[in-house]
């Protein structure tokens, strides 16, 4: 299991994920081509963005192919294989997450920024995609309401300040990431936090 | 009927396209500058970002002064003229949709892109200004529901793709695009894809 | 009084009012540090992206910092405290949206932009970032439906293109923009157009 391998179900795992939004709000097909290609380009395209990166080295010719031919097979699938698949669209995800805020600390890191650039790098990266697929189809950020979601990002942001960049310790940070989330998805943990703790009186 | 005139009509319409939604969501008069500046340039904005081109080339003088008097105008119409331009609006709409395509894909075009990216900056200029406005007006994107938008730009791409760049051949593009997208209006065509088959049925 | 206590002051203003409407929302955690990050900084994005300056200047380590411990504090506050706050929040807005429209308006005259490029700057640097936080926040932009935001951009922009640049001149706009925001706010002025005077009865 080497590192492109993990970029590549990365990459996958995030355009369909903006597809399946798109069906759930009955987006017609340019609706899926549109979120899919935002959630899988627009962390990275906000990244670039903030850290005065050209934004056209995003669009290797590889990757796009691989997102518009899983985009297109989305399309034609009938709806029960898209309930099947459901299943383990968290697991997919969660490989995305790791492996988009990885690239996104390496970036940053690469050019020489510190540890505050790098996290929010990372963050964007890992999350920013998913944000602006949800503003499309109309509902709030899902990324805003867990913590799960920004707290590894932020873990992988640390690993990749320490130094971590070799394809083993790239694929501890993902499995690492992977476990968690999938516990934290099944035991529905959350952080209370004082500013949180008396909302139910207040309102 | 030259280039320059449908530009004009476009970058009008879709300004004032943007001033009515601003009015339908009863914004103040800042909304409607907001929403008609944003829809008439926010395509090309992204579009500029997208394929890494300097975005202050967008702001020539002249359309911007039409632009702001069109907003202006508009501010100043009483409500009953609102609604009897209204009939007019998806004609000029379509004429916007044409026009903004086109420059897409003529700037990708000339940067020497693919089909792919030539596709990817004729859709995003044609529809991405449509786009924001209907999320700062807090609905969801109207683009991302119709097929007719997205394969009409799609069209206008491949066309840009085969070399069509004279004021005639344009044209052509910009007449059969108004046509296609009238007849669609009027007939409510519809594509049944695979993924949308069973919704009735699992929703 | 100096100019930089104001900028601080208008920057801490805009990240708590970012934290509060997140807080409200009911995000976590993540939540409150994205919306108020965006807030801060948002607006100072959008114009740099249309200005075409680069955007990493807009990262200086200070006041990053300063943002960063605002946000901290604001979550590990009792919800009481938070109401507290809320009274003064509205003051510090005004702060925020002189100190930030100066700002825009300063940077673009000094790259020698019209008048009309140096409002457009002012008015996405006052009012891009609660624009985006609102939309993040899933809720339509409050700074679309009222109008005293912009008239005051509006006007800073003004005064900045007569050539106001003196830290007195500045804190007389600051002054004059808290003293009118204020007024408009405690006595809801409001602003009747042609285009909004029959809507009662067409809706």
């Amino acid at each position: 299991m080497t590192w492109s391998v993990l970029h590549i179900v990365g990459i996958i795992a995030y355009a369909a994920s903006g597809a399946f939004v798109a069906l759930q709000v009955k987006y017609s097909f340019i609706g899926i081509f549109v979120l899919g290609l935002t959630t899988s380009y627009g962390g990275a395209v906000i990244r670039n963005i903030v850290l005065d990166v050209p934004i056209s080295d995003i669009w290797d010719r590889q990757s796009l192919l691989i997102v518009l031919i899983t985009l297109t097979i989305i399309i034609f699938l009938e709806r029960k294989w898209v309930n099947h698949w459901k299943r383990w669209g968290y697991f997919f995800d969660s490989i995305g997450l790791a492996s988009f805020a990885i690239q996104g600390g390496l970036l940053a890191k690469s050019l020489e920024h510190d540890l505050g650039i790098i996290i929010i790098a990372s963050m964007f990266t890992g999350v920013g995609g998913g944000m602006i697929r949800d503003l499309l189809a109309g509902r709030t950020p899902l990324a805003l309401k867990e913590e799960t979601h920004a707290i590894l990002t932020f873990l992988c942001a640390i690993c990749i300040w320490f130094g971590w960049s070799s394809p083993i310790e790239l694929t501890i940070i993902v499995i690492f990431v992977v476990c968690i989330r999938m516990l934290s998805f099944h035991n529905k943990w959350r952080i209370k936090l004082p500013c949180n703790r008396f909302e139910n009186k207040n309102l």
